[in-house]
C-alpha cells in the first residue's frame, strides 16, 4: 500500500477499504505517514466525503490506535451520553448521576472548555478536591464502586485523533461531519459501552448553525455507531440561547445540584427536562426501561427519592472531595462580587446569543482561550429573563459574578451586544427537542 | 493573514487574492509555512480550481520566488518553446538553432527525462563535453555570442516550484491544470522571454492522454502568459506514436543533426514539419515574420542555407563540446552492438504504445527511473516502421542500439508488447498538429 495512491484514490472520490484507512491512521500515529500526506488526505476527505463503511472504518481504526477500556469484569449494562456542546450544556452532571442511581453504568470521558464552551472537567473542578485526572486503575475503582466516574482524556485513548485533530485544527479541516463523527465516536466507543445517546445542538449557538447538517452529523455517528455494534440514538436539540439559567463552572455546578435536590426554577426547566429525556434514553437503550414512558418515569423517581443527588455526592467523594461532601451550595467556591447586568429599554428579550454569553463567562476568567489557560472556576452568570422574557428599563436581566471589576465591565460590554430587546415577545418557533434520530437498522 | 484561513478558504471555492496567494508562496519557499498547510491547500485547489486571476497570481509568486534572468542589455526578442513532453520529442534541438541563426535569441532552460520520457539535457550531455550546467555568467556570455544556449534548472530559478512540485509528488496533487501551468510557466518565464510557444502533446503517449484535457491546459498556459505580458501561442500536437524514428539520447541527436544537415528520411518528416511549425510560430510571435508563411520559409530557409546546422555546432562549442565540434555522427558515441525487432507475423502496424517503447529505452539503460539514475547515452532504438506501415513475418520493424545482451532482451519483450500488427491499415485519424490556440485577446 502507497500513501499517495491513497491519498490520489479519496481525491478521485474512490471509496478505501477498511484496511487502506487502518494502514493510514495506524502509520500515522506510530509517525511512519508525514503530517503533510495525512493534511492532503484530510483535505480530499473533506471535499469527497467519506460514506458509512469508510466513516466506520476510520472510527473503528482511531478507536484502535490507543486503549479501548474494558469493564467486561463489572456487571451491568454501561451507557454513556455525549453532546457537541453547547453554552450553560451542564446535563452531564445530572444525567451521570440519576442512570447510575437506577443501576446502569456510566464510565464518562469528558472534555475540556475552549473558546465559549464550557467543559464538563472545568465544571467538576469547581468542586473542591475534585480529580478529574484518575489513572485507568483508579478509574475502573470508583466506577465499580459506585456506578459511574468522570474522568479527562488520557493519553492512551484514541492517540490517533489527538495527533489528526491538532493537524485538522491548522490545515482547515474540522468541519467535516464524517471527520467530526470518527472523533467523537473514537473517544466515546473507548469507554467500553454498549448504547450511547447523542445530544447533537443546533441553533446560533450550536457548532451546527443548521439543523439539517446536525440531523446529517448525528445520523451518521447513530449509523457508525450501530455498524460497530453499539445501540444508539440522536437528539437534535435547540442551542438559540444558553441551557438552564447558569453559565460559568461553579455556578453551574450550582444549578445541576438545585436539579438533583428537586428544586424546580422556571429559568432551569429546560435544562431540567432535556436531562431527563436523555437520562430516559439511557434507561431505554440500556435494558433497564421498555419504553420512554418508563425511562421517563424512572429518571424522576431517581430525582424525588434524593438517590441521584446521593448517588453524585458519592461520586464527589470518591473522586477526591472527601467524606465531608454533600452537595450543600456553600460547599462550593463563589466570587467575590456580584453586579447585575440591566435592561436599557423597555421590551422583550428578542434573542440571546449564546456565543456572546459564553464570551462573557470567557472574559470573566471562566474560560480559556488556549489549552494551558487557567481558569477561575468561581466566575459567570446567572440568567435571570430568557428569550421572550419582558423586561422594563433598568430591570436586572443577569447577575454577574466576577473578581476583577475591569473584567467584569468588559463582560457588561459584552452583555450587552448577546442580548436584543425589541418592542415584540418573540415568537417560540420550537421545542428544546427537535428531532429524535433513532438508531435499530442493522447494517454490516 | 492566517494561512488556515487561505486553507479554508480554497476548500470552500473562494477565490483569493494575489496577494494572498503570494503569501502562501512566499512563506512556504521560506519555510515559514509547513508542508502539512501547503499541502492542503494544494489539495483544496486541487479540487476546488483556480481560476485564471489565481493562476496567473501563482505563476507570479512562483516565478519571483527565485531569480528571473534580465537578458534587457542583451538586443533582440527573446522567444523560447516548451512541450509537455513526449517520447522521441527532440524538437528543442533542431528549433533552437533555427530560430537563433535567423536573428531571434532562445534562452532555453530544459529538463531532463524520467520514466519513459527523455529529456533535452540527457540528449545534449551525449555531445562529449556538452555543459548544461553552466553559471549564470556562462550562460549569459554563451547566449550573448550565439543567441541560443540551453541549460539546466538551477536552484536560483523558481525555488517555490522545485520545493512545491516535490510536495505534490507525494501528496496525490500533480494531475491539476493550474498547478501544472504555474509549474511550467513560473519556470518558462524565469528565462525572461517576450514570446513563448507552448507544445502541448496529446495521446496515447503523453500526460493528456484526451484532447479536451490538452487543449484546457494549453488555454490555460495561453491565459497565464499574456497575463503576464508575454505573446503566447500554444500547438496541440499528436502523440500516439514516438516522434521522429530515433529514441534513446545519442540516436536523437544524431536524427536532429541529420535534419538541420538537410537530410530527409521519410520515417523523421513528422519531427521535421512540427519542428519548422514551431520554430514559424516563434518567428511570427517574436516579430522575425508578418505571417506564418513567411516564418516557415524562413525556417526552411535556415536549413537550407546550413546556417541552423552552423548554428548549432557554435553552441556545442562554446558549451564545452570544442572547437572541433562538427556534428558529424561520427562525433557522437555509439553502442557496442546493434540487433533488430522483427515482425512475428504479416500486416500492418495498427498502433505504436509509446510509453513502451520509452520504457525499452528506459530498459536498455537510456532513461532514468529515479532523479540519480545514471544514463547511458548511446543506446536506444531506431524504428524501421511507424504506424500504418506494411510489415511481413521476419521483417525488422526497429534497430536495437545495446551494451548489455540482458537488458536488450528484455528491451526486445517489452517491444513486442509496444507494436501491435493487425491484418489492415491503420486509418490516419489526425494531423501531427491537432490544434492551434492563440493568445490575442489582451486581459488584465
Amino acid at each position: 500500500m502507497r500513501v499517495a495512491d491513497l491519498i490520489r484514490r479519496k481525491r478521485d472520490a474512490a471509496e478505501l477499504l477498511p484496511e487502506e484507512i487502518r494502514f493510514l491512521v495506524d502509520g500515522y500515529t506510530r509517525g511512519d505517514i508525514p503530517d503533510y500526506q495525512m493534511s492532503a488526505w484530510l483535505m480530499a476527505a473533506f471535499l469527497r466525503g467519506l460514506n458509512g463503511a469508510e466513516t466506520a472504518a476510520l472510527t473503528d481504526a482511531m478507536l484502535h490506535s490507543g486503549k479501548v477500556l474494558d469493564f467486561s469484569d463489572i456487571p451491568g449494562r454501561k451507557v454513556d451520553k455525549h453532546s457537541t456542546g453547547g453554552v450553560g450544556d451542564k446535563t452531564s452532571l445530572i444525567i451521570a448521576p440519576i442512570v447510575a442511581a437506577a443501576g446502569l453504568r456510566v464510565p464518562m470521558i469528558s472534555g475540556r472548555g475552549l473558546g465559549h464552551t464550557g467543559g464538563t472537567l472545568d465544571k467538576l473542578e469547581s468542586i473542591p478536591g475534585f480529580n478529574v485526572n484518575l489513572s485507568p486503575n483508579e478509574f475502573k475503582s470508583v466506577f465499580a464502586k459506585c456506578g459511574c466516574a468522570m474522568i479527562g482524556q488520557t493519553a492512551e485513548i484514541a492517540p490517533a485523533d489527538k495527533k489528526m485533530y491538532a493537524l485538522r485544527d491548522v490545515t482547515g479541516t474540522v468541519e467535516s461531519p464524517p471527520l467530526i463523527c470518527a472523533s467523537i465516536m473514537s473517544k466515546k466507543l473507548a469507554e467500553g459501552i454498549d448504547a450511547l445517546v447523542l445530544d447533537v445542538k443546533t441553533g446560533s449557538g450550536a457548532f451546527m448553525k443548521r439543523q439539517e447538517d446536525a440531523e446529517h452529523l448525528a445520523r451518521m455517528m447513530v449509523d457508525t455507531g450501530e455498524r460497530m455494534g453499539k445501540r444508539m440514538a440522536a437528539l437534535i436539540t435547540d442551542m438559540d440561547q444558553p441551557l438552564g439559567r447558569a453559565v460559568g463552572n461553579s455556578l453551574e455546578v450550582r444549578e445541576c445540584l438545585e436539579i438533583l435536590r428537586g428544586d424546580r426554577h422556571p429559568l432551569s426547566e429546560d435544562l431540567r427536562s432535556l436531562s431527563l429525556e436523555l437520562a430516559a434514553w439511557m434507561f431505554f437503550l440500556g435494558g433497564r426501561a421498555k419504553d420512554m414512558a418508563v425511562g421517563r418515569a424512572l429518571a424522576e423517581e431517581m430525582i424525588t427519592s434524593g438517590r441521584a443527588l446521593r448517588k453524585f455526592c458519592e461520586m464527589c467523594q470518591l473522586q477526591g472531595a472527601g467524606p465531608s461532601f454533600d452537595g450543600k451550595p456553600d460547599s462550593l467556591p463563589s466570587a467575590k462580587h456580584t453586579a447585575d447586568f440591566k435592561a436599557s429599554a423597555d421590551g422583550f428579550i428578542e434573542s440571546i446569543q449564546c456565543e456572546l454569553v459564553g464570551l462573557a463567562s470567557l472574559v470573566l476568567g471562566g474560560g480559556r482561550n488556549k489549552q494551558d489557560d487557567i481558569i477561575d472556576h468561581t466566575v459567570g452568570l446567572e440568567l435571570l429573563k430568557k428569550t421572550g422574557d419582558a423586561v422594563k428599563n433598568g430591570e436586572s436581566i443577569a447577575t454577574v459574578h466576577f473578581n476583577d471589576r475591569a473584567k467584569f465591565l468588559t463582560a457588561l460590554g459584552v452583555l450587552e451586544e448577546a442580548h436584543r430587546i425589541g418592542a415584540k415577545p418573540a415568537k417560540q418557533t420550537r421545542p428544546l427537542v427537535i428531532r429524535i434520530i433513532e438508531g435499530g437498522k442493522k447494517k454490516t
